[in-house]
């Protein structure tokens, strides 16, 4: 019989702790091929952050539950479901909105489903995170054994997988971070190089590499930081930028650009999503990234979890500077 | 018999006036396989003022003589010479530096011949802006016919070819240029829509076009105008990066990276014409060019003409704020 389950909401844009509220939701019974999933674990990120704000590439219609990738279990299976059953684990799927207790999913969206075992907090990280790691790594630049690549933000939890999937293909990394701190977490990640970001980041990675060509940039952050990394880049290197978060504009000198051959181009992990929805190319990536992190390859830093009720404090903590690791909200703990 | 010649020089970097100095040089007789070319006209171009300013991408040993484009007749050949005779019309090989009177050439290097007849000042243009500007139409984006390009900085004589290039293979250009006064020019060139750069380019280029889909952007200026055209793009449009002549760093909103798939790229004729050195390509291209110059199809505007005795003021004109044309040595003008 149809149920009412808490659920994070929002109805307008803004500061992102302002605008979150915590509302009762109906879910209805389950129709043919729909099954009902209670979520185990839902992780806070910056796309979320950016939809709250209103600075979104793909804004939803208002109200809506924000949430892109979450863990959860499936409770009621609706007629002529054979795919599921009860207590099956499985990836929501895309949009659907994670930060909710409870939510009725087509079975046939169901993408990624998993055996049993394995930390829900990590696995809820399956979604959006390591596919944007692994896609920024294998689009752009063919790479070779031994081949290096650049990122900054690299302690956030895409930076982190972006250094454990590199060294899992034998690439290495060099990892750029703003401030001392996550060099021991980012050396086991699998990531060969730490640096701190500064003006002088160029010869500092030229002499921790030994000199070696770097082909790939990886840019969350934008602003200077993009030049910063194209500095480091040898002749024809690509800089692949996916984040604002110095909400400045890419900046990349035009002496980099005509006479090096530096390219800068974006990825954004929603729109590839939209493009590959039903290509057995994303099927057979998720399959390999879920592996992975069964097996502990993929892993990210957890800083804190909550409860929905506490939803203003979790995007608070989410939007903290100096924050080390993911916030996640576990919605069937209620306090 | 050896002939003394004069020719412009540089021998040290640094504000371009300052560093030309007039000098003569021994031409020897010319050997198995090599010709003699009178230099008739040689243009001043950006690129030759980032070498005098020691900012440009392949710097020369110096010291050195300017020049990657002139227009050429040959005077003498030297035993086994069979392609050319006294009287034939050339553009001068690659690298030779064409601020001279007189150059020895090796037969084999010469690409580019012209029957006679032809405005010598518009055919010493050919060598380095018309290809420039067909290659980046052609190379980035497959355009259909009447589909758009925005290009900035378009009264440069690049601009110039571009719009009538364009318009010659069927597409649509939106010229855009920092103050008004060109846009007769450039409509005779063949420029589709004529606008003044501003801070809402994007809105008035919009109105222009009536909402048109724009996938290219020519940008010669970097710094803000690299964003104001990427802002006048559409989806997964390609921002092509080929001057450098506001000074500042390239800036494209991650907005514009991520959400909307915009590139920022970089095109250098010199990498271009050293890596197809030997391709039919580049004989083609430069077969098709000349043709549609001889038929005045590829036209620049000429703001003056100096010998190479005034040196220090050709290169001063052609720094000028303001210019409006090309500036172009004539060296067998002796005052």
């Amino acid at each position: 019989m149809p149920s009412r389950r808490k659920a994070v909401q929002f109805s307008r844009t803004g500061h992102p702790p302002d605008v979150v509220e915590l509302v009762e939701v109906e879910i209805p019974d389950p129709g043919p091929g729909e099954i009902i999933v209670d979520i185990e674990a839902a992780p806070i990120a910056p796309s979320h952050i950016l939809t709250l704000s209103g600075k979104y590439g793909a804004p939803p219609k208002l109200p809506a539950i924000p949430g892109y990738d979450a863990l959860g279990t499936v409770v009621e299976v609706g007629p002529g479901v054979t795919r599921f059953r009860p207590g099956d684990r499985l990836s929501l799927p895309h949009g659907t909105g994670g930060w909710r207790q409870r939510s009725l999913v087509k079975a046939d969206d169901v993408l990624v489903t998993f055996p049993p075992g394995g930390d829900p907090l990590q696995l809820a990280m399956l979604h959006a995170n390591p596919p944007t790691a692994y896609l920024m790594l294998t689009r752009y630049v063919r790479l070779a054994p031994g081949d290096w690549v650049i990122q900054n933000a690299a302690n956030s939890a895409t930076g982190q997988y972006l250094a454990a999937l590199a060294h899992h293909f034998g690439w290495r990394t060099v990892c750029v971070v703003r401030r001392p701190g996550p060099e021991a977490m980012l050396k086991k990640a699998g990531a060969d190089v730490v640096v701190i970001d500064g003006p002088d980041l160029a010869a500092r990675v030229k002499e921790a590499t030994g000199g070696a060509h770097i082909g790939l940039a990886i840019d969350a952050v934008a602003g200077e930081a993009t030049a910063r990394l194209a500095a480091c880049l040898g002749q024809k290197g690509i800089v692949v930028n996916y984040g604002l978060l110095s909400g400045e504009p890419c900046q990349v000198p035009p002496h980099d650009v005509v006479f090096r051959e530096i390219t800068l181009t974006g990825f954004w992990m929603h729109k590839w999503l939209t493009e590959k929805s039903n290509a057995p190319e994303r099927a057979q990536m998720y399959a390999l990234l879920r592996d992975l992190m069964l097996r502990g390859v993929l892993h990210a830093e957890i800083a804190a979890t909550y409860p929905l009720s506490k939803a203003k404090e979790a995007v608070a903590h989410a939007i903290a500077p100096g924050r080390d690791g993911k916030i996640l909200f576990t919605p069937q703990v209620e306090i």
